[in-house]
């Protein structure tokens, strides 16, 4: 299977100067997940966004944001990003042979969060300040200079990410009743209607599915309506306060008869085990879309016998430490039958 | 893209009651490394198991191996591993809806290594011994009960593994000159020759590769030809002093006209590091290949112009620390950017 550049060229930003950069993202299982639809009285998949190269979402649209870099003469990249961003950023930028500069906050340096940007080569400076410090810095140096701001302000990335959508109508050979996703800067759930819409347009789907959007309790501000200063949940990667695409992400829903909705963190961790339990691991994160689904099956708001796809936007292994939070060390057993089979039968 | 099962159901041992079981495992990308194969004047190309859905190889053997238990009637799989065959176990017990229990040795456990099996729901024993003595309970417990043993002893494993050759032969047209593959129980080289040579005799394929295999230099029985009591290599994935199909792989190499070879842990990382710089993370033992292709070059050993696949085993996200071994955290700078601009340009 060709990458997206390729795949989707004729709904993409792409010229005859665009470089064919991939690294095979895209295309991930949409994996039925019979018991939990049984349980909820709908037929669910999942799509499983953590198989992309570097393990989430992000990869869609930072194959679009290089290649337009490329194309447009810069030789480095730049992000402020301490997470997912800064992982795609770096793995691009090394396919296309540009240098990548990370800019992260100085407080609380988590340099495992950074293993995989520190593989692909990133060069990363931490900065004496907040995120929002780091964010405006890489804006100012990328105005200034040949350097490729790919922070989500960059609009390629809602382009590549639309590509998703065309995927599950590919796949369904329709869209699905309802779409629901993790929103925390809110660009997907928004890039995601934007390929919805364009595919309808193009007569590649005959419908349009209603978008649901679940933020976490301690960072909702698109469903409170209201900045939150201090964002609080260990779903990390929606854990944002300020959403840079709360308009797109509000007209998405509006446009769709959707909904945003929140969840609290023991919500997710539940969801979360649960998916597991279907054999799929994922981020925290990803789990905030199911963690929906139960609360509004629970308050009877699901539609029996509805198609519903949960976006999955990043591998569990991103952040192993979660799956661990509830788990003592085993209590070791003597090395003989009888001691093990007493343990396990 | 349908799973193994189905993808390649008239190659694989399957009756009318085994179970469909997947989690769109295989299918993976074969991805061309451009700058690390003009470094080797040869045609490269990395085949990255890591975005199996467990994140290694190892779901290929392990969805045929669950698919055959459920057929077999077990109620529960069982494993004594520490590593990717417990995430891989888990996740296809859990799919089918089977007890999955791992055994571990109970020196040095490092729970984080068993984070991903934790999720899926494996019941983790840590006995009083090492891993031979957890591989023995293993092997006598499946044995007296309907409990299946899904450690490599079992040959449903190596007839999934077998697939991945399929998949090369079936995106490049033919199989490569030579396939490059790292050694450590010696299941896998051995898959992949049975994987070539069935191909080649349905006449999916006109030519068959060299096999070459490449061992860690404190890990290295084949290439000595001698058991290695304590196996030393930060490449933990093909830390084994006595592999279990140490006959098969010694066949394999032998018909194909192939090698086995070793490479020492700089050597690993130095090419874990120029494959990530091709945009691609792999745990440090899918790095041997690499380095084993950078050796033989080096000593004029590779023939201009070929096509070589090395196969990348396992998810650079399966072992971070690795990548971040070389790496001191960066000293803040002040947020300015006359600052940040220093440090950069």
């Amino acid at each position: 299977m060709p990458g997206l550049l390729e795949r989707y060229r004729k709904y993409l930003p792409i010229t005859d100067r665009t470089p064919a950069l991939s690294l095979h993202e895209g295309n991930t299982p949409l994996i039925p997940a019979p018991r939990l639809g049984e349980q909820l009285g709908v037929q669910l998949y999942l799509k499983y966004e953590g198989l992309n190269p570097t393990g989430s979402f992000k990869d869609r649209g930072m194959v679009m944001a290089v290649a337009k870099a490329v194309e447009d003469g810069a030789d480095t990249v730049i992000c402020a990003s301490t997470g997912n961003t800064s992982a795609a950023a770096a793995a691009y930028a090394a396919r296309a042979g540009l240098r990548c500069v990370v800019l992260i906050p100085d407080g609380n340096i988590a340099l495992g969060k950074l293993a995989q940007a520190v593989a692909y080569g990133a060069e990363v400076v931490a900065v004496n300040g907040n995120f929002d410090a780091a964010l405006r810095l890489v804006r100012q140096i990328s105005a200034a200079h040949p350097i490729a701001l790919v922070n989500s302000v960059n609009p390629h990335r809602l382009q590549g990410q639309k590509t998703a959508a065309f995927e599950i109508v590919d796949v369904l050979g329709q869209a699905p009743d309802v779409l629901a996703i993790p929103v925390g800067n809110a660009g997907n759930i928004s890039a995601y209607w934007m390929g919805f819409t364009e595919y309808h347009a193009a007569g590649q789907s005959a419908n349009l599915p209603q978008m649901w959007g679940f933020q976490a309790e301690g960072a909702a501000p698109l469903v409170r309506n209201a900045i939150v200063d201090e964002p609080q949940t260990l779903a990390t990667a929606i854990r944002i306060g300020n959403p840079a695409s709360a308009d797109l992400a509000r007209a998405a829903v509006r446009e769709s008869g959707g909904l945003l909705d929140m969840v609290s963190d023991d919500e997710i961790m539940h969801a979360y085990n649960l998916v597991a339990r279907e054999g799929v691991f994922c981020e925290p994160a990803s789990a905030a879309p199911v963690a929906g689904l139960l609360k509004r099956h629970a308050a009877g708001l699901l539609t029996p016998g509805q198609t519903v796809v949960a976006v999955l936007t990043g591998n569990g292994l991103k952040d192993p430490d979660a799956a661990l939070r509830a788990v003592e060390a085993p209590q070791a057993v003597q090395a003989s039958l009888d001691h093990v089979l007493e343990r396990i039968l």
